[in-house]
């Protein structure tokens, strides 16, 4: 079976979750935390080469402290929990602001956790305007499929996006690295992840004909 | 009803539809003309602003020189045929390169033809690593939305892309403007053009929420 070798997940949904079932919108995104670790341990079993989790923006940093705070403590828990497992781990985003967490600042260096098997790319107050805007003209950069020059560098082409939530849109995720990417949506909020989601993605990507560009 | 003010056009399947038929893949460009102006009268009627057509690509000029040549006398007919009618009409690609076709050379500057009522922008031999290879840091590119750095920066933020063909992906199309974009697929081949496939789009796009990424 063709697996893509890298997937780019887009968690979306976790507050139409709560206020579905009547909780304050900031409580869903705590629900995030085993779909992620699931969606890890499937990544790995099929020989996924790389992860990307789409974390938090720049934009959304806007939205009220509460949830802000709420998203936040997620993506610290989130990059903790990875930490603990196989991987070859590096979070990305504008760490010289300060809704970017401490706590994560150690992480902005890729580093291998157990044998460092698959790569995991984690998005932290990342934003498609501060990757780019990094690009200078010196530097030749992006020809082709290189990176060389965005603050994202170290992440690489994606194959396959997958979106929870039911909106058909990037919402500023990695553009330079999207662009030949295929794209799978699920109507499902992230927090009601199953492994068919995984699965079904999977065998769409397989009758995807994969011409970058070409 | 809420019409989105750019659209962005994805106008696939032409060697598809060609090969279903029998014919050669190459005879699949020439009709896509109908469809691209019957779809330029469709958005000026509806109040579209502005429309962006994915004419080709410096990857596709890498294709078989009969399809090459068949793509690019479509597109030189098509900025041609939309240079007849309303349009504020800008042509954007890499035209230093002998791939870019001399006969659009006039059109790289944004002119206006008849009234001028509707924005209309056509890719040609258009590359994103070429566009955003553009953006210096001195010219602090990319703040929000504004694209000032992008050889592209006279095409606007785009807020629904409808791509024909079925592929779900960008394949290159404006990663910069396209970050917020929704986008809607439509199965048929861009030669079996209907007028409900735009439609169903606008129809969809209604049900759509906007955040920005907020």
């Amino acid at each position: 079976m063709r697996v893509p070798k890298h997937i780019g997940v887009i968690p979306d949904g976790n507050r139409r979750w709560a206020a579905n079932l009547g909780l304050n919108k900031a409580e869903g995104y705590d629900k995030g935390l085993d779909p992620g670790l699931q969606l890890y341990h499937l990544c790995k079993e099929v020989g996924v080469k790389e992860i990307t989790y789409y974390g938090f923006t720049m934009d959304n940093t806007k939205r009220p402290a509460l949830q802000r705070k709420a998203f936040t403590a997620a993506c610290i828990n989130a990059v903790k929990m990875l930490a603990k497992k196989d991987a070859n781990l590096l979070v990305v985003g504008n760490s010289d602001s300060p809704m970017f967490p401490k706590e994560l600042i150690p992480y902005t260096k890729r580093t291998k956790f157990g044998k460092g098997t698959i790569k995991v790319n984690f998005l932290v107050n990342y934003g498609w305007h501060w990757d780019l805007g990094k690009l200078t003209t010196e530097e030749s950069a992006l020809k082709s499929n290189s990176y060389k020059g965005l603050h994202s560098s170290d992440v690489s082409r994606i194959d396959l996006i997958i979106r929870w939530g039911g909106r058909r849109r990037l919402s500023g995720f990695l553009p330079a690295q999207a662009v030949y990417a295929d794209f799978y949506i699920i109507d499902d909020y992230w927090p009601d992840f199953k492994p068919q989601h995984f699965y079904d993605a999977l065998e769409w990507y397989r009758g995807q004909d994969i011409t970058l560009g070409g």
